[in-house]
């Protein structure tokens, strides 16, 4: 498959379009998911003037004669927050985003969680609330081929 | 004081030289102190293909009639996990980077926790394993400045 080189230029156009995109939400709090969400999670801590910034992990089991499962690590915690941002590169199938963010939502009953992606692929089952591009190839972010060796 | 912009193309180089240095200590997982150290968090993990990340924030509180107290937060987990390595972009004052080093060592006695920062002040009472640049000027990272409202 055509493999998309996602640049850092890029990302900080679409990501200060993703930050224009809080003025209503206006979270007080992010959830990165790592790694993927991570630099997106930082950039926009950032230009969001948000200290708080607090991340989750998922693996992707295989598990034989049944579907894969989604295991979630790290333990969020909340302190006089109500909307709190999660944030990753991509819903591609969906199943972290919705995973997380389902989740999070029965974890912190009285806290509002939206999502916000670079990408969102239209088949994914999970549609974040706020997204910039939609994924039609194989992308590859500046994060996962500029610092691997020569 | 005269600021100095970091930018990405420079961070690229010296992330690059900074996962060069790993190959002795080898980690297997990397915790990023947030939010300066989450993207170069990001950066080493991809880099060096670990995808165990997690993060931990630290709040510095202004004491009347006593030193600054930082308060760290964020519960780390490690399970099978030996070699740990601590990112930040700087050690400045080295406060920070001494204080979430002293707890993850007093927390996990049985890991080795080594640190890596971009950013290095001579005068800092902390001196990580692994450093880049002396700093000399106050440093605007990228992160810090493309991301703010135009």
């Amino acid at each position: 498959m055509k493999k998309n080189y996602y640049s850092y230029e890029k990302f900080r156009d679409d990501t200060k379009e993703l930050i224009k995109k809080q003025n209503i939400f206006n979270p007080e709090a992010i959830v990165g998911v790592a790694r993927g969400g991570l630099t997106l999670a930082h950039a926009m801590a950032e230009g969001l003037n948000i200290r708080e910034v607090q991340t989750i992990r998922t693996e992707l089991y295989d598990n034989v004669c049944k579907r894969q499962e989604i295991s979630l690590f790290g333990n969020c915690n909340f302190s006089g927050v109500k909307r709190v941002l999660v944030v990753d590169d991509i819903a591609d199938s969906g199943e972290t985003l919705k995973e997380v963010m389902n989740h999070l939502e029965s974890s912190f009953k009285e806290i509002e969680f939206q999502s916000a992606t670079l990408f969102y692929k239209k088949s994914s089952l999970y549609q974040p609330h706020f997204w910039i591009n939609e994924a039609n190839e194989w992308i590859e972010f500046f994060w996962e081929k500029d610092f691997t060796k020569d």
